[in-house]
């Protein structure tokens, strides 16, 4: 019962910590990335509608390409575990015995005596799907993927950016001088920023004013950064 | 010898998987954003320096965002495998029989018979740093993650998105009519992705012309649909 519930506990942490992930990845990057561009072109450029298309394009373009990304990766992570899963069927069939001393090390870095380990094999390899499965999981590492895993995970970045990407445009939809928006958008995607690092912290266990720190800083060394780069060409 | 080799053999192929997941990760979107934001902005503006700037801009927030949050993120892998490690340090010290269970519970899954299982448990608990070493590795699936690689990460990641981001570019540095850039830069963006795709799903084992087609069309619908967003609003 009481490990029951255990396994329980870790599934439901795994399957959060994915859907977290996914909106850290977009979301982290939806506020960092429209925010510096908006930044850059407001150093180089006078017209707000502007910096609101190209914004708008880039949330589109990057919204696309994390979620399709996304989606690659886990398509590929399938792919993956297929293509060893396969290896694995055909080496325990003509290599019984090289997989056998590969289990017998197994145990054998477990810390078990001479005498187990031979136990321990024995057990083991009695059933060809079972030995299968503990070669996947324990020798490569490997856990079979959820396959709904990557379309969700494509629909969940991809939206995570779009919010993300939409707060630091807002000043530029409603303020003409481009360097007043870019004050207006400075302050509140760092606010956002901060916020975000402090819950994303808190989540992974990490030192939630630290982590809103260094969330923040980044973002900022991101629109410093385009800012840099775009009035250096504007004025080349 | 042989299993020494074996283990060479998966440490390598481990290795070599995270810097092609860094630069995959990197040059895919490298090619895609700063590809589908020029393919937008040509067909809302008239100046290809415009958009040579909000390319550069668009780089240098990019590959800042994405090779920094792929050093947060090997970080607070970091952080995370830490605070796991002295919770179970912690668990082993105060409900040993609890843990004790779940140890059990692992070799019960694994198909041992009752007898066995107690002597595996016994032997497997009879070393704390190893008994905690197995809960990390075995119950929770956390390996030791390799300090160096938040670092590591972040300049992959970074330097391969300039790389890729750089190539849609260049025809808007020589031609004067953002149209006809673009027609180029689609030319050679979407030759990149495919010859990119191609290596790519050779090293993931997927077929590899089904994977250049498919990162292919996923640039060419982030240009598309950047291209339509930045159309519309222009025109709205």
């Amino acid at each position: 019962m009481d490990t029951h519930l255990h396994h329980d506990h870790i599934e439901s942490h795994l399957q959060s910590s994915d859907l977290i992930t996914d909106v850290v990845i977009g979301m982290s990057d939806g506020l960092t990335v429209p925010f510096a561009l908006a930044a850059g072109l407001s150093g180089a450029v006078d017209s707000t509608s502007l910096i609101v298309i190209a914004g708008l394009a880039e949330i589109a373009a990057g919204s696309i390409a994390m979620g399709l990304g996304g989606y690659l990766a886990g398509k590929t992570e399938i792919d993956h575990y297929n293509s060893e899963l396969k290896r694995e069927y055909d080496e325990v069939e003509k290599v019984p015995e090289r997989e056998k001393a590969e289990v017998k090390e197994f145990f054998a870095n477990l810390g078990f005596s001479e005498a187990l380990q031979h136990e321990a094999v024995k057990e083991m390899t009695k059933d060809k799907d079972k030995w299968v499965d503990f070669m996947m999981k324990y020798e490569l590492g490997l856990d079979k993927p959820d396959p709904t895993r990557a379309r969700k995970s494509a629909f969940n970045i991809g939206i995570s950016y779009i919010i993300g990407g939409i707060v630091p445009l807002t000043p530029y939809f409603f303020v003409d001088d481009t360097l007043q928006a870019l004050k207006y958008s400075t302050l509140i995607t760092l606010l956002c920023l901060f916020i975000f690092g402090y819950f994303k912290s808190k989540v992974t266990g990490v030192n939630p004013w630290w982590g809103a720190l260094r969330v923040t800083l980044i973002g900022a060394a991101a629109a410093a950064c385009a800012f840099g780069v775009a009035r250096l060409i504007e004025s080349a």
